[in-house]
């Protein structure tokens, strides 16, 4: 279903027809922008918040800036909705994160609009100096480049770094302090604290002006008074020009704030900074969510709300006859509770996804145990490294793409002095419709090569449960990876009990073939079998539970029995574990056929996580069809060794 | 040989005897400590001017706080001298990086004063913040938590965001930011300006203080005048006591600049600082290399000038009768100067390492076109990937221990762009006697698992020419490996030319076993074949010079001929080369045996490359050993061939 856009957006199919407006009908365009936003949100579903936020800000970027020519980047890329509704994809939003369907976020080879792929936050601000850089370099003078960030984003680390050079560069760039106060969460720490002082206890330019007209009094008392007056306006040039403003001690220009929903506004101060050479920063004020009152209400909730009934605000849910097994990450979120009341030791952080990975639970209930630290995975792994020294055990929970953000610190922090730090990656494997920036494809193999690090990960609910408890007896650095989304186990709430670490477990005997799991994905190895009962094959399928230590009894017996094994993995396929496996047999040698299954070397785009099983040929019926093809080579082989 | 300490120091056994001493001692003690650094390292080599600059602030924390139950953590650790030689390792001191002696780095293992282990930068204060929130839980409210931090280190993100969230933790943590405007190489970006601005325009607190002076002048003018001089004042208190600094911003109080070489300023300001509680930042100016002429005027030269004699400066070289292979740093610096002059495209990128590897040769000849941006691997990454979508070509060279630190943006800024990003690692491999926090162990493993990337490996400088030469002929992310210190070839500028992608080469035919090698550790193969030749084995060796994509036309001719072959690399076995040719093996229904030498799954300590090969197996003696049992393992499997 086509949404249709109001009267002047449907005539935009790019900034060009937006730029052929009046500045006085750019109202309206962000009133038609908005409504649009919200019908089809509401309909396919999809981030919703961030993208209500910046309608005025999108359309006066655009209308003020020769897109694509000036280059306009933005950070982590939720909020882009408007962006590529404005940029010629506007008939094709309604694919929005589908199969095969536009991307949720900027993404070079979807349009030259899209500068730089975003969608890991903090990014935006080196990608624009870079660009700046260049353009200087090429001698491109009028051109400009624009990175919009949040306040959120600001709190990354490699931001500051990008303003630490980009001070000092000379380059023409434009920095859009994107300030809601929110990250998916509400934004936190002490920066946050700052922005909100500049803005509610007295704007900074407001309170320049009134003592520049002071001093201005002060000089009419005479001489003396004069005296005083330049001695107050030396210093004050000083503190205030140089220094009163910690954008400003970056040697970056401050502007604002502004109103971010003024978009006649809008469009008069980027006029006017067009013309300001340099590095700069415009601090702009909006509302998350705005114009859908709920949505600016509740903000988290309504950060993806899913697909909603736009009139009543009520969001759509499946419904169910019988219970459900839970997310993944609220068994996390309800088990680190009970076994921090166990255990006094017992900590949590978070680098900004309470509501994301469900430690907010802990947060709630014992508020000076779980820390939400920004987004900042890299202190989130030191500074649990930090309360590990101290005889704490923190669960340092990270999906498992934004763990590529600490690793050093996983290495250097917490591996090499052998720490209990507890690792909980959410999101590992197929992230699904966030796409390629957002898989924990990799996790495995980024985790295998450090020495110390412990890798498992649980088939179902119980197991996570069991792990986690298991991973707080155990001294030293521990690796938990799961998946997005719903396990199998509606009755999840038993009982924990210790596994013994580096076992893994027989779930069902068999012939001729063995499977190998990994994790959630071996549930659909009891699918492929029940497939494989069919043409009357009966594979073994073991849990190996652990990628680190592996189990290596179990493995002795399975490459005794077996000489074709399958390994089905939820991560990439090079070192991987099924390479674990591979390495195993080269260490023992052993001669078995091994197919390894999983996410394959090339970037695979968004979806559905079964479509993209499908397409990796690890889904059940791929599982499946790998396991036929291994037995009949198997079948084969036994024919030409009973021939000879 | 001992060096014998100073009549004072010679007596401090642990910081307890230190704190016995009188206040009026604390000068000598100084003295003392940094005569002693200075006749050690000019005998025994190792990091030099980073201590020399603290030796003051040494004496003055040990003296002043309770450690170690007060946790001081140093960053880096490069400064961590007198500290190590007032806690108890006086003595052993002299056995400082090397083999089997004590660490160039605080470290956990080695001293209960050393709370945290360190070696790559920004780390400490999310450390000192874990330790302090850990202590606050626990109620040990007199605790004190103390992170030293350089100038440098303060430029990356981790800093800033650890920083965020200790304005914001209300703990007990104090961080003495070491203001020296030095990295290695000479600080740089906005910061540093900023801290030179505090210090040098104006101090802050002088110029406060003066304000409130002529405040108070102002109000004897009367009850007008009383009325303006309230309303700057309560305008100033706003702007100057909250928003007047940047460490204020992010909720810290700040003090300073203090001179860190006044021992007895020092030690009154720290006790000052210990009654107020909360998070709070000290500035303290410092010379690097203080106290040692030669060290002060030429800083990075003496950031670790290696053994010298003392008295007349002279740095001790070896001397050689004919000419030596270069560096493979230096075989860099000088290349890409080269193959900018013919390619305007080209550009360098390093954070915060210009004479480390060398891209100070191009900032010399091409400053617009080479960039140090600061300890900031994060960024350096992502505004290389910048400059890449405007057409440029960069080089960003950053040691393979320090591109840990910039995982996600290799993975999610370039690759998954498939941008044209040329990663030079240096220092790949075993870094030598900086140990495990700067091995290069891991890249081969997490740079596999990354779709898109090409990885490569010089045997010889002429490789690494022609390495660099053909990526910037390959439009994609390209890694080049190479290791710490020279190669092989003195007689290296030589003309280049383009390598096919993915094609090793047969360095020597051979009979029953197969060595196949990856970069400069070849050339061990070349000793081995030697020792080999004594046993009448004569090994093939083939320098597969491409990781990714492996050469499989190769490699199917070595595994059709060769049913025992050795892989050996000078990089974690686990998920490294030699499990990419297992990969290959599976994938094609190869059955040779196959054993990987190189970096095993364990913490190996610092010590001479050559040392920690041997350790591990992988000096050519341990190669011929290796190919020995292979050899003998085959002749058994022919001989019981040849009986059936």
């Amino acid at each position: 279903m086509l949404i249709k856009p109001g009267e002047l957006l449907a005539n935009i199919n790019s900034p060009a027809d937006l730029r052929q407006l009046d500045k006085s009908q750019l109202l309206q365009v962000s009133d038609e922008l908005r409504q649009f936003i919200i019908d089809n949100v509401s309909v396919y579903g999809g981030h919703f918040g961030a993208s209500l936020g910046v309608v005025e800000l999108s359309v006066a970027l655009h209308y003020v800036f020769n897109t694509p020519d000036d280059q306009l980047i933005w950070d982590v890329g939720h909020q882009a909705y408007g962006h590529k509704i404005l940029t010629g994809r506007r008939d094709q939003f309604h694919t929005n994160r589908l199969y095969n369907g536009i991307s949720g976020f900027p993404k070079r080879k979807e349009s030259v609009y899209d500068t730089f792929g975003v969608g890991h936050s903090s990014t935006s601000i080196s990608a624009a100096l870079g660009m700046a850089v260049a353009s200087k370099y090429k001698n491109e003078s009028e051109r400009q480049h624009i990175a919009v960030i949040g306040d959120g984003a600001m709190t990354g680390g490699m931001a500051f770094e990008a303003m630490n050079h980009a001070g000092v560069s000379g380059s023409n760039l434009l920095i859009i302090l994107n300030d809601n106060c929110m990250s998916i969460d509400p934004n936190v720490g002490a920066l946050k604290d700052y922005l909100t002082d500049i803005t509610t206890s007295h704007t900074y330019n407001k309170m320049r002006d009134e003592v520049w007209n002071i001093l201005g009094k002060i000089s009419r008392f005479g001489p003396n008074a004069q005296d005083i007056a330049s001695k107050i306006e030396s210093g004050l040039k000083a503190s205030l020009l140089k220094q009163s403003n910690l954008f400003e001690s970056l040697k970056l220009r401050y502007f604002g704030p502004v109103d971010g929903h003024d978009i006649n506004h809008l469009v008069n101060v980027l006029n006017d900074l067009k013309d300001i050479p340099g590095p700069k920063i415009l601090h702009c004020l909006t509302v998350k969510g705005k114009g859908y009152a709920l949505a600016e209400k509740d903000q988290t909730k309504w950060h993806a709300p899913g697909k909603f009934d736009k009139i009543t605000g009520e969001i759509r849910k499946k419904h169910y006859d019988k219970p459900q097994p839970p997310k993944y990450q609220d068994v996390f979120g309800h088990t680190i509770v009970e076994l921090a009341e166990q255990n006094s030791k017992i900590m949590g952080v978070t680098p900004a996804m309470p509501s994301g990975c469900s430690l907010n639970i802990m947060m709630n209930a014992m508020p000076d145990r779980a820390f939400d630290v920004g987004i900042a995975e890299q202190h989130a792994v030191t500074f649990s490294a930090g309360l590990a020294t101290q005889g704490m055990i923190p669960f340092c929970n990270i999906y498992s793409s934004f763990m590529q953000r600490a690793y050093d610190q996983v290495i250097h922090d917490v591996c090499l002095q052998n720490l209990q730090v507890i690792f909980c990656l959410d999101r590992a494997g197929f992230a699904g419709a966030d796409g390629p920036t957002h898989h924990g494809a990799y996790d495995v193999a980024y985790m295998r090569c450090i020495p110390n690090m412990v890798i498992a990960s649980p088939m179902n609910e119980e197991e996570l449960r069991n792990l986690m408890f298991t991973a707080t007896q155990y001294e030293g650095p521990f690796t938990i990876r799961y998946p997005r989304g719903e396990g199998v186990m509606p009755d999840w709430k038993r009982p924990m009990k210790a596994l013994q670490i580096g076992q893994g477990r027989k779930v069902k005997d068999g012939e001729k073939v063995a499977i190998l799991t990994i994790g959630h994905i071996g549930n659909y190895v009891l699918q492929a079998c029940e497939l494989l009962a069919k043409d009357g094959l009966n594979p073994a399928h073991y849990d190996m539970r652990f990628v680190k230590p592996l189990d290596e009894a179990l493995l002795h017996e399975i490459f005794t029995q077996f000489d074709s094994v399958i390994t089905v993995e939820d991560g990439c396929v090079q070192g991987g574990f099924g390479s674990a496996v591979l390495e195993f047999m080269a260490d023992n040698g052993y001669n078995a056929r091994l197919k390894r299954l999983g996410i394959p070397d090339r970037i695979v785009e968004h979806g559905e996580q079964i479509e993209l099983h499908r397409e990796c040929g690890f889904d059940p019926e791929g599982i499946a069809e790998a396991a036929r093809e291994m037995a009949e080579l198997s079948a084969k082989k036994q024919k030409v060794k009973a021939t000879v």
